[in-house]
Parts: structure tokens; sequence; C-alpha cells
């Protein structure tokens, strides 16, 4: 009942991520073209292209996945891209992906950028949790749904061939953010007779229980009033960080990583928002 | 069948959160003696005080909540506290909580400190997931169990009265973090044509899921192996700083929020941790 034609992609870059891909495509039973720049194991039962003008010719979707925007111009420049479907999974910025979307399509190609929430060990795992954000061709997206379902879940989020990139990099930043709080969290705790093993259960369940704390501040953002549903207004939440403070010169913990963030709750506070929840302080990060 | 005797209990202290309290105990029923600094509008049918000495005197068990830890000096000074079971909700430092638990017991009370992990309208309410960390002494955390599971959950994490400050302060911070985090997310894509109502899901997502991150960061810190179990490594994370950076730049972002955190990163890698996970972080922040 299948239609090998259409079971059939080309993978650009065999590092870690895009040889995991490979094998999701394989074990899928999908006929795999691949090029590396380098000579490098490849996944079983792919077939190995000698060049990556070979791998681009020998299938209408092309997958890539390489070091950064500089290696897939490099990879692409002065290869044939008529009526090639372009998925770039390379790490990359959102003006990285825009202007890639236009090289990509001055040339005949259509393109799809691509941002994976995920490390190579998740792909192609069921259950994972793994999704990649998708953004740019609505067509591409539509036609090649289900090939792009089997590394990872698809998450599309516009047209604007920068999207994916710019989710990819505010979820990463959410998260440095989350670790940078564990981290101080760890360094607060390990001087004591307290087991991480057994600390680290409440932490996470108490991160888990405030992370909605976002939903008012993105209702306040759409909204524009940073006031909206506040109970513990900026003025008391910012009280808290003078206790924060002694305490982690009591343990002999660095408040580095906190500083700014306390900082800039002091300075909204100090000018004039002490009524307002912490969205304010998003305005001070684009002064 | 009840024992009027053991419902009844003082509270010093009526602002938003001692109020919450007095209120969620009345509503179950008990009989409170309260004491305030200041005239303030006092709950319903609670017995009001007219010196602190005079609310200590009325029960046995005495609820602290007062601005900070002078204020409990201040008011519990000259007060006969023989046979009186202190417990402080007040907002202190592990080294306050210590401090305050000698002086309270060298003058004849047993205390037991608590640090409360929600806000005033979290408090008595059911379900609303709010608890409080109770350490110091086991004895009044068990005669008083059930009196002090009214207003919202126990967690008592031992016998040193100053854990309840750290567990509280710690997992603040970590919340501080998270909400850096999402700042940072929410600064990226405020200037862009994506609805911040519709991104707050799939980042609050996000961070719950990359949350129990921190189990691993504590098994590492257990065995004392940061390169245990890891798969992305710190130098393959740190790499995607420089993303994250540009990224930054071109929406107008000042990464101030996170650059202690990548730097950091950086820094151990430097040092030679780059195949271990983020643990080696925490040991920075104790130099």
């Amino acid at each position: 009942m299948s239609d090998n034609s259409n079971k059939a992609l080309t993978v650009l870059g065999l590092g870690d991520m895009g040889s995991a891909l490979a094998r999701s495509w394989v074990a899928a039973g999908y006929t795999v073209t691949v090029w590396n720049r380098s000579a490098r194991q490849a996944p079983d039962a792919v077939s190995i292209a000698a060049t990556a003008a070979e791998a681009v010719a020998a299938n209408t979707l092309v997958v890539v996945c390489l070091l950064d925007d500089a290696s897939v111009r490099v990879t692409l420049d002065g290869i044939d891209l008529t009526g090639r479907d372009v998925v770039n999974l390379t790490t990359s910025t959102p003006a990285e992906a825009r202007s890639l979307s236009d090289w990509i399509t001055a040339r005949g190609g259509s393109f799809l950028d691509g941002g994976i929430m995920a490390v190579p060990s998740m792909i192609g795992a069921a259950d994972s949790g793994a999704y990649v954000f998708y953004s740019g061709s609505a067509q591409m997206h539509k036609t090649h749904a289900d090939v792009l379902a089997v590394p990872a879940g698809l998450t599309y989020v516009g047209t604007d061939a920068g999207f994916a990139a710019l989710y990819d990099i505010a979820l990463l930043s959410a998260m440095w953010g989350m670790f940078a709080g564990a981290t101080h969290a760890f360094a607060l705790t390990v001087g004591e007779n307290i087991s991480p093993v057994e600390f680290a259960p409440l932490m996470v369940a108490y991160q888990q229980a405030m992370a909605g704390y976002a939903y008012g501040t993105a209702a306040q953002l759409a909204s524009g009033d940073y006031t909206e549903g506040v109970e513990s207004n900026l003025a008391m939440m910012s009280t808290t960080n003078a206790t924060l403070r002694r305490t982690a010169a009591e343990q002999g913990v660095s408040t580095a990583l906190l500083e700014p963030f306390m900082t800039l709750m002091e300075r909204r506070v100090a000018e004039g928002g002490g009524n307002e929840s912490t969205t304010g302080v998003v305005e001070l990060l684009r002064r």
C-alpha cells in the first residue's frame, strides 16, 4: 500500500542529531540518502552520496542538519534547488533563518525551518516528548507532515521562517533561567546535611507548580495592564530579595545568577511599578 | 468529641499572612487569640489581646507571623515563654531561625520554624497546593500536626531550626531563576506578531517537562561524578549560548538575566568541565 516515491528523503549532515534523524527514518521504512562533509560512520541502510549536489538531486525532500548557518550556505552554494523542499534543522537565529529562506526560495526551492526541542536520544523514541518547532512554507508543512512526524512531534508556528528559531531560543532561554535557579538552590543546600536526592523532588514539584505564573504574565502583556490579577505585587516580592541575599551570604553562595533579576525587580519598583507583577521587567530588557 | 482545650491558639501579627492564618483556624472551629503591634482590622470571631504578653499567656501554642526576625525579638522580649510552643512563620534566614530557636528555648519555650510556600489567598483553601516547610522541635511538629495542617500542608524537614528557612529560600531562588528565564523569553517574542497568550502554554509545558533535569544534577552531586548519565554535555550546551546571544541582539533584548549562567557554564568548560553536566556550576557559586 505504500508509495515508495513518497517514502524517500535526503539528509545533509551526520552529526549526532543528523544521524539520529536518519536512523529514525530508516527505522520507519524510508529510503534515506545521506551526505556529510567529512567521512563519518553513516547509519546502517542509508545510501551515501559522494557530494551534497548528488544527495540533493536524489530526492525532493532535503533535510539539512549541519553545524551552523554558514555551513548550510557553503554546502548548498551552487547546487540546483529547483523544486526542492528544503527543511533546515540547523541551529540558527531568526534572522539567519529568514535570510536563508529568501536565499533558498530565490533559487527555486521551498523552505521550512525547524527548531528541535530534544536531544538526539529522544529522536524517534515513542513518547519521548520530543518535538520540533516548524515555520515557513505552510504547503511544505502540510505535504511532509507524515515524514516529519517520524523523528519527533510537529508544532507549526507560522509562515514567518524565523519563528521556529525564535520559539526554540525563547524556550531555551526559559530553560537556562530555570536551570540557573535550580543551580543556586543546590548551591545553598549542598553544604548542609541535606541530601540533594531528597531535596530535588521538592524543588522540581515547586518549579512545575509555579511555571504557570507565566499565564498571568502573558495575560498582562496582552492587556497592557501589569496590575491585572496581582496578589503578591512586585513591591512585596522584591522585599524577599533581602532575605534571599542574606541567606546566600550565610551559606557562602554567590548571588551572581539571580542578582540581575532581583536588581531589575527593584528598579521597576523604584520606577513606580510596585503594584505590578513582574511583567514590567520584560520592558526593562527591551530598553 | 472535640477537646476545646486543644482547639485554641494564639496568633501574633495580623499582616496579610497572619490574618489569613487566623481566619483559617477560626473557620476550622479553633478559638484564636490575636495580637498586632498596631491597631488593625482583626478577622471576625477572634479574641483580641491588648498586649503580646497577654496573647502569649492565653494559649500554649503561639504562632508568630511578623514583619521580620527583629520584630519577633522585640515582640517576645521580656515575655514569659515557659511551656510555650512557639511556631515562627516570620520570613527569616536559616541563621536567624537557629538563633531565634536558641533564644526561645533558653527562655523555657519550644521552637518550630516554618517557611510558607504560598500567598495568603491559598491559606486554608482546599487543594491550593499550599504547604509550609517546618523544622525544629520534632515533638512540637508531632503534637501540633492537626492544627498546623489547617492553613496548609506540612512538610517537616528536620530538627535543625534553620532548615525550614533554607528550603523556603532555596525554592524561592529556584522560582526566581525560572521567572527570569520566562521574562527573557517573553521579551524575545513580544516585539513580534506572536500572541503571549498562545506562546505561554508552550513555555510552561517546556519548563515543566525540563524541571526534572534537576534529578540528574542531584544524582551527580550525591555521587560526585558530574559526567554521570550526561548526554548533552556542558561543552555542547554552552555552544548554544552564542545563538542565544545573537538572537537576543537581533530582537533588541538584553541578555542581562541569563549572562551570569552562560558565563559560568563557559568558565566551567574552560576549566576542563566540558564533559560534565551543568552541575559543576554549583561549585563555582560556592568559591
